[in-house]
């Protein structure tokens, strides 16, 4: 049997789950190596406790066997839920969040002595942990991340647009290897930096503005997120005062990342800084979130996270400040949490950037 | 109630439901008028037989109150699922074959006496026949497509890309007041229109190739798809017969349409013009597929389609012709039955397109 599937069984009886079906494209990538845009067609994986993997997909996926579980392909004039319910047990069965309610009901039809309940958690748990290989990949993309925002930076001018810097970032990251965004760039000139949920849009950059550039790619399959914020021409007083706020707020958020620390309390350094310096109010989201094969996925770093930090966790740090109708500062790094400490993944500078 | 409600309901009894969850973004932009992109949040429309319709959705979505239908908001620190609960009735409940299983499996546990069973056809059956008001903005829709299909296409150049060609297309389109694409354009140059699955790329166009292009735009929130094929320089005589006996098939599909025709036969009038020159099966595909609020929806256009054409019905008609590593040939329109036959939605030619 596969580590990563060894592990995600281990994890299944904490969760009360004597079997579960994994079906999010990025699980399956995870555990059976595998990349699937199944679409309407099923791609899952039953696991049991008893050890038994059983991968159930389509032949037209033309996967290959891979390491740990066994393949059983069906073509379309089979009927991959009866498929399916013959390798189920009676009692519960955990199932993903996402999976399609079309097949969850005709799965209950086949089999009426087979009771669903959510069953993620036990492949969460295992992915929140990356090892060593994956981390060296996450590293890589943000560096990577590092190179090609730096680019994208430098190369600003007066009177272009959010669109047209989203699109120079994607370029060059294509340049360097990478699949694609990680998300769709975050490009913020002026007042809409000041707007936490603005999309990339035809703004022009002018003199004044600070501009947050919010950015992920992709290489290897593993996501990089990063913010930086530059301003144009010159920074006002206001503006270095709040740079410097976020940017410490920053700091104490990675400085306080170590195994055993609670996520919240992680939040919890980089909001006291900003809140005791009275903008507290300003800061209008949580700190961070998990970040890997998907560029959300668990943990929470939050104030209302109720996770402790493991060796293997990478999640952003992300604080901000937002004056609505002014201006906004974000500074993001990626933090790996290690055995002994954490170590920031991303290496681009966090001094101010004054676009002359 | 709102006519699009009442029709749904009507449809309930036909598929022996009595009460139906509708989620599909495209049904409840339908049947509410509201646009959402709902996330992990709940957004869900409750229709009973008595009449009763229920729309739930977070506060976050700032929903108005739209026509036939009432309104239950719930914020971030409620439970939907517990909202949901208390409005179904006991029995029987329809749901959308996409609905998420989270959603699914919580809603079982809140209610033993519920059972789930696949409910979207009484929304598919009302969505198939379009009303006047839509099938005005699916026919601006394909003018519109018309007109940037059309500038896209006398702007080619030998050495472009096929992407250069596609982000163009796109361009186009917003220029024309297009919201987007209804899809990723299918720009296929030389071989790789003999592929119908090619995805558009990198290769670059040149004397002698057939370019296909596929292309839709979505314009007041109602989709196009089209496809002509153009020939750079000049037609051989083989691309030239093979040119002529799809555009015929393009022909005869749409002289078929007329309410009460199955849509087998709309397949077959296409098909046998191909079939009988002796190029069945080159013609990979089926002949076309519903379109609306979203550019794939039923009814299916194939040869075991069981559906009978209806007033209202806008589908495409998309014969094709693939010459595997040689060249392929592909003409698409969109009809609309009417009450005593049809109308073709597009009207750029399909005389033969030559780029000097």
């Amino acid at each position: 049997m596969n580590d990563r599937i060894r592990r995600v069984i281990g994890h299944m009886a904490e969760n009360g789950l004597g079997q579960i079906l994994v079906s999010a494209p990025a699980s399956l990538e995870y555990l059976a190596g595998v990349r699937v845009a199944p679409g309407e067609r099923l791609c899952a994986l039953l696991l049991r406790d008893d050890g038994e993997a059983t991968l159930y997909a389509n032949r037209l996926f033309a996967l290959e066997q891979g390491e740990g579980y066994r393949l059983v392909e069906y073509d379309d004039t089979e009927d991959p839920i009866a498929c399916l319910a013959s390798g189920v047990r009676a009692g519960k069965l955990g199932v993903d969040k996402v999976w399609p309610s079309g097949f969850a009901v005709r799965l209950m039809e086949a089999r009426p002595d087979v009771r669903l309940a959510l069953g993620s958690a036990p492949v969460d748990r295992a992915r929140m942990q990356k090892d060593a290989q994956e981390i060296e990949k996450m590293r890589l993309s943000s560096l990577a991340n590092d190179r090609v925002l730096e680019k994208t930076l430098r190369a600003l001018v007066r009177g272009e647009t959010e669109e047209d810097v989203g699109a120079r970032y994607l370029a060059n990251a294509r340049a360097e290897g990478a699949s694609g965004c990680s998300f769709e760039p975050l490009i913020c000139f002026g007042p809409n930096a000041a707007e936490p949920h603005h999309e990339t849009g035809l703004a022009r950059l002018q003199t004044g503005d600070a501009a947050i550039l919010d950015v992920g790619l992709l290489l290897n399959g593993y996501c990089s997120d990063m913010t930086r914020t530059c301003f144009i021409g010159s920074m006002s007083d206001e503006q270095k005062k709040i740079y410097d706020l976020v940017r410490e707020a920053n700091a104490a958020g990675r400085a306080e990342a170590a195994p055993g620390v609670p996520l919240s309390e992680i939040d919890r350094a980089a909001r006291d800084v900003i809140a005791k310096a009275g903008y507290g109010e300003y800061f209008l989201h949580r700190t961070g979130h998990g970040i890997g094969l998907e560029v959300h996925e668990p943990p929470d770093v939050s104030a209302t996270s109720e996770q402790i930090a493991l060796p293997g966790m990478c999640f952003s740090v992300e604080p901000g400040i937002y004056l609505k109708g002014k201006f906004g500062v974000r500074v993001e790094d990626l933090v790996a949490i290690t055995e002994d400490g954490a170590v920031t993944l991303n290496e681009m500078t966090r001094e101010p950037i004054i676009i002359e």
